[in-house]
C-alpha cells in the first residue's frame, strides 16, 4: 500500500493542455500522422490523409444525356414547325443516354422531338438543335487533375462516388488511432450483475470506448485490473507496446488506492497531476516510454464522459488532422443562480428550452458522479475560472449537444414528477417531439412557470380550507398569468411500509405507535401538505409521531430510508414502494394535474402534447399503471387569470 | 426487346409518397417494426425499441462519495474551532470514496477536515457536519423502474452508460433493415477501371450503400445486373426473399433497355412510375409479391443521390421509428436567376456563405450526371412545383447539409479559376476554414464582388491599352467599392496542341495556317483577352484563323475539342493540356491576383488565407507546379476606390 500523496496541484486547464500537447511534439505518428489505404467501400467516415486528385474525367467523353439521334447542328438550322428539315439516314446515328457522340456530331436531338420517316430511315426535325445540345461534354463533372477534395476531409457518400467517377477504386485516409481503454479497481463488477453494496459497475470503459469509435478512432477494452500498483503497471506497460493512446480509469485522484499517478512516473513522465476543471479535477496526463500519451482518466462518470470530451476528442480530431471540434453555441437565460469554484473552470450541464421568445438553460445536477446529468444534458455552459458563479437571468453561452431545431421541439416540463410524465414523453418522441422534464415539488413547478422558465408544470397541491386541488396555489403565485389547468390522473398515495409489512402497519392512526418511526416529506411538498390534511381531519397528532421532523425531499428518499431499516413507514406514491421492492398500503386518492400558462397551452409546440393527452395509445397506457386512473386528460379543469 | 413505354405519368411527389406509404401498411415488419437484442457494446448508434426502465438504483446503496469517515451527525453539532468535538473509535468508521454507509451513520467527514488523534484510534473536528454531507444518497443518479430513455432513441456513448448503471447488460434495439442494392446495366464497369466511351462506373451502389449504412440501415451490394429484363426479373425476385427494401438503380425510364417497370410490374405492384421532381424524376414505387418494397433509383448519380435522401432515408427512419429527419433550415438571399419547371418540386443546389452580414446561396450545377454537385452543396433549395423559378436576390429557405458554423468559416472565392486556390483550399482546410469556388470567368467575378455575393475573385484581365493586369476592370465594375489587389501568382499561358504536335505548330503565326483549326474562348475571358491582345501586337488578322469564330467557356473545353480531333490548338493553360494528356507550347506569362473588397481583407474571416499566402508551406506547393512562380502572394499590389 503507498501512502497517500497530495495532488501535484490542480494546474488550469491551458497550461496543462499545452505542456501535454508539447510532449507530443517530436513523436512521429503524433507529429504527422500516419494514413493507410483502404478501398472506397471501407471509407465512409474516414477522413482523407491527401487531396484526392480526379485520375480521369467524368464524363470522359462528350456522352449522350438523352435517348434519341446524334447530328450535325448546322444541318437542322432551318427547321420550323412550318417547313421541317428532313435529315437522311447518313446524317443522323440513334444514340441511347451514355453513348458516346460520334466524331462527326455536335448535338443530339430526343427521341421525343423528332417524327420517324418510313422505316427509321430518316427523321423530322420541326425546330433546330442547338450546337452541344443534350450532350454532356467531357469533364462536365469532374476534370482529370482538378483536385475533388482536400486532406482532412471526412467522407460523406457522395464523396466516395466523386472518388469512383473520377478514377479512384481506394484512398488514402488517416489510420486510426489505436486507443487503450483499462479500467482498475477492485470494487467494479460487470455491466449485468447484480452489485453489492460498495461494489459498482463498470461503465466507463464502455462510455469511454463508444466515444472513441464515435470520434474515428480504434479503442480496446482492456480487461478490469485489480487496485494493485504492480498490476496495473504492468498491464500500461504491456499497452504502450501495442497502443497509440492509453486512457486508464479512475485511481487518478489521491487516496490509498489510487496508483495512476504513481504508475504513470515509474514508466515514463508525469506532466500533469490535477486540472482546475470541474467536474473531473483528478486528471492526470503523461507519457509512457517518452512515445505514447496516457491520460487519467477520473473515476466518477459525469468526469470521466466529460474528461472524455475535453481532453480525448481533441487529441483524436489533432490525430486525425481535423480542425478543432465545432462549437455550436447558443445564448441563454440562466434559469437559477449558480455558484462556482473561483479557481477551476466549471462545466456545467444544462437543460435548454425555447419558453416563448427565450432560451432558457436549467442547471441540471452537478454531480460528478450523475451520468444522467450527461443523459439529459442539452448543452454545457462553461463557468471559467475567476468568476464566482452566475446570477439567475445572466445570458450565458450554451455548448449546444443537439441541433437548434430539436431545441425549438423541446417542451420543459418542471414541478412534481410523475410516472405519467415518462409516458407522455414516450408518445411524444414518436412524434419528434422531446419533452424535457425536472423534478422540483408541485410548489416549485408553479413559481418556475410564474418566472417563464417552462411550459407545463405537473401540480398535486390539496388546499387544506377548501380539500380542492391546486386552485389556490396558482392564483397566489402566478396571479399575472392566464393559466389553464389541464386533467391528467388520479394516484395512490399511501404508506410505504417494509416488506412484508414486518410492523403490521394498517392505517394512520398506527402512526403514532411507540414502536413505529416514520419518515416524512419536507414542508411544501405536495405530500406532506396531504399527510398535515389528513392527519388534521382524523385528529391525529403530529408530535406523537416519531420521526415526523425527519424530512426527506424525494419519493424515493422516503423509500430507501425504510428499505434500509432506518424507519419503518412514510407517506409516498405506489411506483417508490415498487422500485424498492416494498410494501404499499394504499390511503388517498389525489388529483396530479398539469399547469400550463395559456401562451404555451395555445402554442403549436404543444400541440402534440395535447393530443398524446386525448389519444386511446395513452389511456392503454395509463391503464397498465397500477395505483393510477385518468382524470379527464387534456380536458379544461379551470381556467385562471 | 421490349417496346418503348412512355412514363405513365409525373405524379407530384406528396401523391407518389402517400401511395407508397399506404402500400407499406398491413405490411408486418414495416408496419410494426421488428426489435432484436444487443450487448451494450454493440449497441452505439442503435435505435431504442423500447423504453428503457432502470432495473436497480444508482447508487444502489448510500455510498460515500469522499475518503474519511462515516459518523452520526448529531455527534458533531457542537463541534467548532475553539472547542473541537473529539469522536472516539466507536462513533467513526474510516471509509474511501464509494464504500457504502454503515447503517448506523448518516454523514461523512472528509480525511482532509479531520486531525487524527492518537493512532487512529479518535479523531477531532472543528466544524459540525449536517446530515447527509458527502453522501452519496441511494438513487441519487437513477432510480429503479424510473424510465431512462424513451423507445425511438438513438444511443450515445452516455446513453450506453445510463443502460449499465440502471442494471442493463443488453438492450432491444430496432433490427436494421436488410436493403438490397442492385445495380443493372451492360455498360457499367467497376471502379478503378480505365473506361472504354460508352462505359460508365458503377458507384451508384457504393453511394447508396454508404447513405444507408449512414442512416442505420444494413446495406448489401449485390452484384451488377446486365440489361435484360429476365436476369434482372431474377435478381429482384430472389432479393425480395432475402431483403426488406429492394434498390434497383437505373433502368428506370422509359428508354429501349430500360426495364425496372416491367421487371415491377411482373413481379408485383407498379405504384408509381414518375414522379414531379427535379433532378431525379424517373423514379419508381412499387412492391414485390405485396411484402417487400422496392424503389427504382434513377441512373444519373446526382438523381440518385438525391432519391437516398428524398425518398430512402425517410423509409429507414420509418422502420426505425425515428420522426422525420430534421431539417436545418436557413434563410439566404439567391445570386442568380433561376427558371423551375412548373410541373416538377426542383431540388436546387446550392453553395452558401456569408457575406458581410448576408447569407447568399449560389446555385451549382443542375445537371442530373453532375455528382460534385452534390460534393460541393452546402444545402439544397426546394422549389415546389407551381412556381416557374426565382429572381436573383430572392430570399430563400435553404436546407443545410452542414453546420452555420461552417458556413460561417466558409470563404466564397469566384471569377476565374486556378489551380493554385485549390493549394489555398487545401492549407485552409488544416486551419479550419473552408474556401468554396466557382468558376465564372474574371469579368464574371469582379461583376459578382460588386454584387456582394463573394469575398474574393481570382482574376487575369490584361488591358490591351495599358498592357496592365486587372486594375482598369475593377475601375469599371466596382467604382464605387474600396478593394485590394493582391498578389499571387505568374502563370504560363501557351497553345493547347495534340499530343506529339502532328500539325508541327511554333508560334501565333501557325494560327492563320489553312490547314490548321483552331478553337476560341468567349470573349470576356481573360484568355481571350490575352489572344486578342497578343493578335493585335504581333499585327496578325484573326479573320485569317479558322474556328477563331468558334467559342468555349472552359480551359477544359478548348483540350477537349482538340483531344478528340475537332480542332488542331487552341490558347490556354498548361493545366488543361496536362489533364488530357495534350502538347503545350508556352508563350505568355500572365499574372493572376486576387480581387478583394477592403471589408473582406480586415474580416477575420480572411485572415487564415492571407497567412496562407505569406507561407513556405504555400510557397513550396506552388513551386512544385510547372508554368507557375509566385508574384508577391499576398502583397497588396495597388488599392482602389
Amino acid at each position: 500500500m503507498t501512502t497517500r500523496t497530495v495532488y501535484l496541484k490542480d494546474v488550469p486547464f491551458d497550461e496543462a493542455w499545452r505542456s501535454f500537447r508539447s510532449a507530443l511534439e517530436g513523436i512521429n505518428r503524433w507529429e504527422a500522422g500516419e494514413s493507410e489505404t483502404v478501398p472506397l467501400d471501407e471509407a465512409l467516415g474516414r477522413v482523407t490523409a491527401e487531396p484526392i486528385w480526379a485520375k480521369i474525367s467524368s464524363p470522359h467523353y462528350h456522352a449522350a444525356a438523352m435517348d434519341g439521334f446524334a447530328l450535325r447542328a448546322a444541318d437542322t438550322f432551318e427547321a420550323s414547325d412550318r417547313s421541317p428539315s428532313q435529315l437522311s439516314k447518313e446524317q443522323i446515328e440513334p444514340v441511347d443516354t451514355g453513348d458516346a457522340l460520334p466524331d462527326w456530331a455536335d448535338a443530339i436531338v430526343p427521341i421525343e422531338a423528332v417524327e420517324i420517316v418510313g422505316d427509321r430511315e430518316s427523321i423530322l426535325l420541326r425546330a433546330a438543335i442547338h450546337p452541344w445540345s443534350n450532350v454532356r461534354a467531357m469533364g462536365e463533372d469532374m476534370v482529370a487533375t482538378e483536385m475533388i477534395l482536400p486532406a482532412g476531409h471526412q467522407l460523406r457518400p457522395v464523396d466516395l462516388g466523386a472518388a469512383a467517377g473520377s478514377g479512384h477504386d481506394q484512398l488514402v485516409v488517416r489510420r486510426k488511432p489505436r486507443v487503450a481503454v483499462i479500467p482498475t479497481g477492485s470494487e467494479l463488477v460487470p455491466p449485468g450483475t447484480i452489485p453489492k453494496p460498495g461494489q459498482i459497475i463498470e461503465y466507463n470503459s464502455l462510455v469511454l470506448a463508444a466515444q472513441l469509435e464515435k470520434w474515428g478512432a480504434a479503442p480496446t477494452r482492456l480487461p478490469v485490473v485489480r487496485d494493485s500498483l504492480e498490476e496495473i503497471r504492468a498491464a500500461v506497460s504491456k499497452a504502450a507496446g501495442e497502443f497509440d493512446l492509453i486512457l486508464l480509469n479512475a485511481g487518478s485522484s489521491a487516496g490509498s488506492e489510487d496508483h495512476s499517478a504513481a504508475v504513470v512516473e515509474s514508466l515514463g513522465e508525469l506532466l500533469v497531476h490535477g486540472v482546475a476543471i470541474r467536474p473531473g479535477h483528478p486528471v492526470i496526463l503523461g507519457m509512457v516510454n517518452h512515445e505514447v500519451p496516457i491520460i487519467g482518466v477520473p473515476g466518477y462518470p459525469a468526469s470521466a464522459a466529460l474528461t472524455g470530451e475535453i481532453f480525448v476528442q481533441p487529441l483524436i480530431r489533432r490525430w486525425l488532422g481535423l480542425p478543432e471540434s465545432d462549437k455550436r453555441q447558443i445564448e441563454a437565460v440562466l434559469t437559477r443562480k449558480v455558484h462556482s469554484s473561483l479557481g477551476d473552470d466549471e462545466y456545467l450541464r444544462v437543460s435548454v428550452g425555447m419558453v416563448g421568445d427565450r432560451t432558457v438553460a436549467a442547471p441540471l445536477s452537478r454531480g460528478a458522479g450523475v451520468i444522467t446529468s450527461l443523459v439529459r444534458a442539452d448543452g454545457i455552459v462553461e463557468i471559467p475560472a475567476g468568476i464566482q458563479g452566475y446570477a439567475a437571468g445572466t445570458h450565458v453561452q450554451v455548448r449546444l449537444y443537439r441541433s437548434p431545431e430539436e431545441i425549438e421541439r423541446t417542451i420543459l416540463a418542471i414541478g412534481s414528477h410523475d410516472l405519467t410524465l415518462d409516458l407522455i414523453a414516450q408518445e411524444l418522441a414518436i412524434r419528434g417531439t422531446r419533452l424535457s422534464s425536472a423534478s422540483v415539488g408541485s410548489l416549485g413547478g408553479l413559481v418556475a412557470l410564474a418566472r417563464g422558465e417552462a411550459h407545463v408544470a405537473g401540480s398535486h397541491l390539496l388546499d387544506p380550507q377548501t380539500g380542492e386541488y391546486n386552485l389556490s396555489y396558482i392564483r397566489k403565485h402566478l396571479p399575472e398569468t392566464k393559466v389553464m389547468v389541464v386533467g391528467l390522473v388520479r394516484r395512490w398515495q399511501g404508506l410505504i411500509l417494509g416488506a412484508g409489512n414486518p410492523k403490521g402497519i394498517e392505517s394512520l392512526k398506527d402512526l403514532a405507535r411507540e414502536d413505529v418511526i416514520f419518515v416524512n416529506r419536507q414542508r411544501g411538498a405536495g405530500t406532506r401538505v396531504l399527510l398535515d390534511y389528513q392527519l388534521a381531519k382524523q385528529k391525529l397528532d403530529s408530535e406523537a409521531i416519531h420521526g415526523y421532523g425527519r424530512e426527506e425531499f424525494t419519493h424515493l428518499a422516503v423509500a430507501a430510508a425504510i428499505a434500509t431499516g432506518r424507519a419503518d413507514c412514510g407517506l409516498g406514491i405506489q411506483a417508490a414502494a415498487a422500485a424498492l421492492k416494498l410494501d404499499f398500503l394504499p390511503l388517498f386518492s389525489e388529483r396530479y394535474d398539469l399547469v400550463i400558462p395559456e401562451e404555451h397551452y395555445q402554442s403549436r409546440l404543444l400541440e402534440p402534447m395535447l393530443e398524446v393527452l386525448a389519444s386511446d395509445q395513452f389511456a392503454g397506457e395509463v391503464d397498465k399503471l397500477s395505483g393510477y386512473e385518468l382524470e379527464r386528460p387534456g380536458e379544461v379543469l379551470a381556467e385562471l387569470g
